[in-house]
């Protein structure tokens, strides 16, 4: 995998070397009105921002925003969220200090404006919605992501698992694959997963946990992707372990999974499924599921409906929408699922990003090389931004754990997963 | 207390006796194809019907329901949710066999007919909406409820704290009063309290949970009650107890909460908050509580939206109403609180009913000395359908933990609360 990376994150880079040539020069009025009205809105922001011409204005505090030309600034105003994302890609905004808490305090800011209705200015800060999840679009919007090359992934995920997904950091210390390793035991555990067991899952990656529910836990596994590169490492990974027999790789849509299963799983492709699918999705598991049989899906969330950040859906996640769990409830409630678990796991996904960003700082030469700079900041500025978002709170990471509402096969307690 | 139970229940035993006189004699054939038409709406239902002249129709499995009189049979079909419980009580109708085997068996019956959408005939068992809950209506509620007098309660409840919520049975063989300490402690845990915190109570019972926290976690509470029977026994039972200086008990509706906390905690009041509060109760516990303060609420509740059981809601409480977990988050939502742990707790509540039946099973005649049969029956049936109804899945019972969508002062696991 070498596309572009301007093709691949739909990046423009000769614009705006254009744009930046025809706006040097000192900072007019009609530029330090735009900078005030801009830092206006962010109240108490806990950072400065600085024009080409060394105007300067916010606080001193050792995290400093530069605009390096007059079109990155009147660009911004237009589509902050968006434009934020792709003039820092093309580094015509550069962040002096702390990424991650720069884009803490950013998001803090922002979420303190919205809610003390500051300014109409802020309106712009919303997005438009996610394009719809038809079974067609899905295809194109995953295939935008997770066929960006399996070598890539490689770089800065764990090692052992390859999970694209939140880990689990119980006690302090503990390495990636280390809290990986306890991630899919913990989901194990909550699904109380017994030998013999056949397990159906939604959306598997490159087929780590699917590996690692069959070695481990004695059961069969039948995996659904439609990520055609996911799919083909995966079934070469099953082969090279010899678990050819215990577990399918299916490359077909959530909507088309077949069969009845113990359990039902799916860690981190709810975000790709689209609201408007969720009462399809519950109809799929409510098709698939034993009498007895518990379900997972583990998901990035919100504490209230909102639209992703404008960005991360444009440039990286397209299609990509993360729920509050009162809009989960339209898998659940229809079908009259019992919800008997809800964890809320979202400074573990804080804590996993910076494991993920510290590692793909360690082979930014290599990804360079893969693919561009502009590339290469993009996606950095993706992984700090989603360790601010967790770390503000704008984002979640809900385990919900469910069963059929007439289960009445269920643990006296949770202690059994701690024990 | 010793009103008489007609007027506690709304049940009137006159009418009835008329009724009674006038409708002996041979099962004529409308009455047959009344009765006919009645299981032909409950699919497999699992027990015989026979009315009061021998005619028998149904399955022979132990489990019989008997019409005493014609009147009863037709009474029923006008609305038999609620018939069902005024007929039972009144000994018009009567169940041989196991109350709560029977009444699990109609629940499931009863689901399997609305999803199939079997006969419009089922469109009887919905009933009209629950009261609204203005202060006004709670008060008259509530009253209704919880002034049937401390000594009615004291005569099933468990000893110790006299929780009238479910308690929690982690381990098998847990009497009644080690499961309500159990559930109190879990409870604590969940809110990770600590000597000197500031607790809410939001509908604090006769106090126990109050005294609890304060005696065993060191923290003051202020709690909140519109039951005034309640809320003078409580206030003794502080003295009596030396923790007046520690526990203040309000009579107030949740409303009118004032004051900050560190833990906001309500158990067994939202089931009498009505779904249209729900926004004013997050506005309340977002004035109290504090930065990186936690709050649990714990209430029945249902898999999907859907009314009470109507006999339940007019006789036994009015205006109660259990939410769905989708409709709980019109609390959360509007104000982003983070949901970080939901647990459900449905077969616990069954094990309590169980406990609470059979003491008040060992008092049938104490209870019948201080109301009459009509009120002891009703009573019976109030508890025999409750433990049926969480365990054929149509009540749950969620404890659900939360915090502001700021507070990072997160606990790494939730491994502390099985240590």
């Amino acid at each position: 995998m070498s596309r572009p990376a301007n093709r691949t994150l739909g990046l423009s880079d000769r614009r705006s070397e254009t744009a930046q040539v025809q706006s040097r020069g000192s900072a007019s009025a009609a530029d330090r009105w735009l900078l005030s009205t801009i830092m206006a809105a962010l109240p108490r922001a806990g950072f400065s921002v600085m024009l080409w011409d060394g105007t300067t204005l916010g606080e001193q505090t050792g995290v400093r925003v530069l605009f390096r030309d007059r079109g990155a600034l009147w660009q911004l105003a237009r589509n902050p969220l968006v434009q934020f994302g792709d003039l820092y890609s093309a580094g015509r905004i550069e962040v002096e200090g702390d990424l991650v808490i720069f884009l803490e305090r950013l998001y803090r800011a922002m979420s303190a404006g919205r809610r003390g209705r500051r300014s109409a200015w802020w309106w712009l800060w919303h997005d438009q919605r996610p394009r719809a999840g038809s079974p067609a679009t899905a295809r194109e919007n995953i295939h935008h992501h997770y066929n960006l090359g399996n070598d890539f992934y490689r770089l800065w995920l764990d090692a052992d698992a390859l999970q694209y997904t939140c880990a689990y950091y119980p006690a302090p210390g503990m390495t990636l694959e280390a809290a990986q390793r306890a991630k899919m035991d913990h989901v194990c555990r909550k699904l109380r997963l017994r030998p013999g067991q056949r397990v159906i899952e939604a959306g598997f990656g490159w087929g780590g946990f699917a590996l690692h529910m069959a070695r481990h836990y004695g059961v069969s596994v039948r995996a659904y992707n439609i990520a055609s590169e996911q799919v083909r490492y995966a079934r070469e990974w099953a082969a090279r372990e010899g678990l050819e027999g215990r577990v399918e790789f299916v490359e077909d849509d959530y909507r088309d999974i077949r069969g009845h299963c113990d359990a039902f799983v799916s860690v981190g492709m709810l975000e790709h499924v689209g609201v408007e699918n969720y009462a399809v999705l519950g109809k799929v598991i409510g098709r698939c599921l034993s009498a007895n049989g518990l379900g997972l899906i583990h998901t990035i969330g919100r504490n209230a409906p909102g639209r992703m950040n404008g960005w991360i859906e444009r440039r990286i996640f397209p299609g990509a929408y993360p729920p509050s769990l009162g809009e989960m409830m339209a898998i659940f409630e229809p079908l009259a699922f019992s919800v008997l678990d809800v964890e809320n796991l979202r400074l573990h996904y804080a804590q996993t990003l910076r494991d993920w960003r510290a590692r793909f700082g360690a082979n930014l030469e290599t990804v360079r090389a893969m693919y561009d700079t502009a590339f290469t900041r993009a996606w950095d500025l993706y992984l700090a931004g989603s360790i601010a978002g967790f770390m503000a709170g704008t984002l979640q990471l809900y385990q919900v754990v469910f069963a059929r509402g007439t289960n009445n096969d269920l643990s006296a307690s949770r202690a059994d997963l701690y024990a």
